[in-house]
């Protein structure tokens, strides 16, 4: 990343780092098409309306004013003004309601964009960055399945992106409904209040967690134990997670009667989780597990929820989080449910960037740097690249008639391959076209309307030096 | 385009048209990588001080501020707030100055982004919209040969764009030098003030412009005449240029010799247009022409200026612009010239899709929905799916095992133009999968680890209806 940019916040790649994410949101998107989902673009703003209603993020939104409305602002309602979109969830959702009679549901899409979050400066966090998320969104219904297929196609794309030095992703699942039924079960009511203690677990640890719920939601000592073994329970098997949830209930007595709401609203938390893991395991074995510790602080999930951590690398955080959320959009009596995932690609990149070590094969789409003896000979030098291009080999043509030594100094600086050479226009008629690769030192007679790089130096590829 | 959208100036496209949009946008990524650009993305914001500093869209910034600044906003001099970049040229300036010793000179970038601009609502015009821009800066100096090469990219770039629709695109090239030594040369000072007179010749016609030059401009008639003359200016050869313009010299009384400075400057610009004619003759013959008429209204424009216009087209104004800058960034005693062009894509696209019919041949990029004859089917489906994907071709399993009229109706919706059929699980080991191309009707058996679509079904395709 730039050093020294000068708004802090705002991450800025140098072209080298640009090109590894290039290939990072090409990788993504052939995934995403490849599962048949059709890709949209929403504008950047948003009411503020719409931006106030739901999220976590709320009080981290940048505003838009116009220069001629410079101290005015303040006069017309934020409600009423427009602001930058915080996600791409929020903007999914107002576009379904706006389109519906344009869509095919249920609607698969992707979205790779922009995000921006008005965060405090020396939080030092992105203030600017790139998500790219897959939803479904139904029409009145969502069959389940989606649930299990949109997270193992987060996991397909990242397994993808190991040969960039990405390390094994594996999603952990929770389900909405299992833990509010437990915490309904042992007798809490502030189900809101027990998810975003419980999400901070990892940042502040259990003992803190449980004060924490004592404080502000209302248990008993006994009551956040209860919390914090739920949120201990891990399993890899849809019968591994019945038969540990069913001994917790038992541990704190909640009834397992199909009299105990609480018990009946879990018990669909714990099925689906279930079929998720077990179908998950069938496809890509330990690629999600259940894990009962996550929460998810933003309030309209309903369902499933995941978040997704790389294998020694878990201080990361979450790199991929989502979930199933019944309620986000409506419209009049009718409900559109989705689920769906979004991958926090700018941290991820930086990770790839910084600690994996991706590097990009050279930072010019070209394979070939046509040299230039004199500046009468241009537009022959033009012609062959021209040439080239047209059979879909990228090439540059030298800046200047400068010394061959430095025509090759810029060749690879940008890290183009082969340095081509034209016939001596001065020479007698014998002379041929050659092209050097100058990695390799390799020089050979070419012509222009047949060779053909080597495969290996054909296009610009991203790889891992660690 | 979205009816009903709810911001105005905003525009938003529906699936179909996306895919449109997409598809523009690999097109000219490909020609601009082909030709050896590098492709950057620079962050949304600006320092105010610098978005203020240059160009006419200076009064048409979209600033920003955090939820939390609300009321305190204009405490903040707007020098010292960040907005939104309104083309990608002044970020570009400042990435080439905060960056330069990454990067190679002369440094050829592409880049492809939104940009916003805070005009008044009910103007009716795109504040948030998309450009494609190429440059190349180099450091101290740039050979003037990349002055034509850059719109003989744009040409290359436009008319791939022809089998969507578009019109053929024919770059009007002018030059400020030239246009600066005959203001001169006639006595005129206000060249600045000419400029943005001239710059409204289309707009508003010969009679209001020279009203403007008279009384906005200090022109006396026949100084006014005379400029107009020199817009009314065209040529195809750099030979009829030179004579052209020698004869208005003459006419108007503009000495032809060493001793006189406008002439000297006059005859700089004319010398790079007609290279730029010629060269570009020998190319690509007719894609670029001598327009005296171009003025362009940015004020850091040096030499070369562009604007290209579609055939039978004009009324949509120019839809690619740009020219050389030798001022606009600098650092210290240092300076980064420069010359771009850049395409209005938005503009552009809504031509496509509504004037010209570009569409889609299918919404979703599936090109196989696999039917499920049961929900206990569906692993085997998603198993079909999985090989075929593993093997580049998309593919969708169908949302639930609805009737099959149902599921075939979701494909036909999607464009998906085969619905494979899974060999029936409860029928005798002889039964096989088969595959049906909803548009032609044909079936037949497959297997999904051979079966190949037909080369016009494999992916989505954009062409022209009209």
């Amino acid at each position: 990343m730039v050093q020294g940019s000068s708004i802090s916040g705002f991450p800025e790649w140098l072209p080298s780092e640009r090109a590894v994410e290039q290939q990072v949101i090409d990788t993504l998107r052939e995934v995403f098409e490849l599962n048949g989902f059709i890709g949209i673009e929403t504008r950047a703003v948003e009411q503020g309306s719409s931006l106030l209603k739901k999220g976590e993020t709320s009080k981290e939104i940048y505003l838009l004013s116009r220069l001629q409305e410079v101290g005015h602002e303040s006069d017309t309602p934020v409600e009423e003004r427009i602001g930058l979109h915080f996600d791409l969830t929020v903007p999914l959702s107002r576009y379904v309601v706006e389109h519906t009679g344009d869509l095919t549901f249920p609607f698969k899409r992707w979205q790779m964009q922009k995000v921006w979050r008005g965060e405090r400066p020396q939080e030092g966090r992105f203030r600017e960055f790139v998500q790219a998320d897959i939803d479904v969104v139904g029409n009145g219904e969502l069959p389940s399945h989606y649930e299990v297929e949109l997270p193992l196609v987060m996991v397909e794309a990242l397994e993808r992106l190991r040969k960039f030095g990405l390390p094994k992703a594996t999603v952990h699942a929770n389900n909405r409904k299992l833990s509010e039924g437990f915490y309904r079960g042992i007798g809490l009511s502030d189900i809101e209040g027990v998810l975003r203690e419980i999400d901070k677990l990892d940042k502040i640890g259990a003992e803190e967690v449980s004060k924490l719920l004592v404080k502000e939601c209302g248990a008993t000592a006994s009551q956040a134990d209860a919390c914090l073994e739920l949120a201990e329970l891990t399993a890899e098997t849809g019968d591994e997670l019945k038969s540990r949830f069913d001994e917790l209930c038992d541990k704190h007595n909640i009834s397992r009667s199909d009299d105990n709401e609480s018990y009946v609203l879990a018990s669909q938390g714990v099925e689906t989780l279930a079929m998720i893991v077990d179908e998950a395991a069938r496809i890509r074995p330990g690629a999600v597990v259940a894990d009962l510790k996550i929460a998810r602080g933003l309030d309209y999930y309903t369902g499933s929820v995941y978040e997704t951590f790389l294998d020694n690398a878990e201080s990361l955080g979450s790199i991929c989080s989502g979930g199933r959320y019944d309620n986000l959009v409506s419209q009049g009596k009718k409900k559109y449910p989705g689920v769906g995932l979004s991958i926090g690609m700018s941290r991820l990149l930086s990770y790839m960037l910084h600690t994996a070590g991706a590097t990009v094969s050279r930072v010019s789409p070209a394979a070939v740097l046509v040299a230039v003896w004199n500046e009468e000979d241009r537009p022959a030098c033009n012609a062959i690249a021209k040439t080239l291009r047209d059979r879909g080999i990228a090439a540059d043509v030298a800046p200047s008639a400068a010394k061959l030594g430095k025509q090759i100094k810029y060749a690879d600086k940008l890290g183009i391959p082969y340095v081509w050479f034209p016939a001596d226009s001065t020479e007698s008629e014998s002379s041929h076209d050659e092209v050097k690769n100058i990695i390799t030192g390799e020089q050979e007679t070419a012509d222009a309307t047949s060779w053909q790089p080597d495969t290996v130096y054909a296009r610009q590829t991203v790889s891992c030096a660690k």
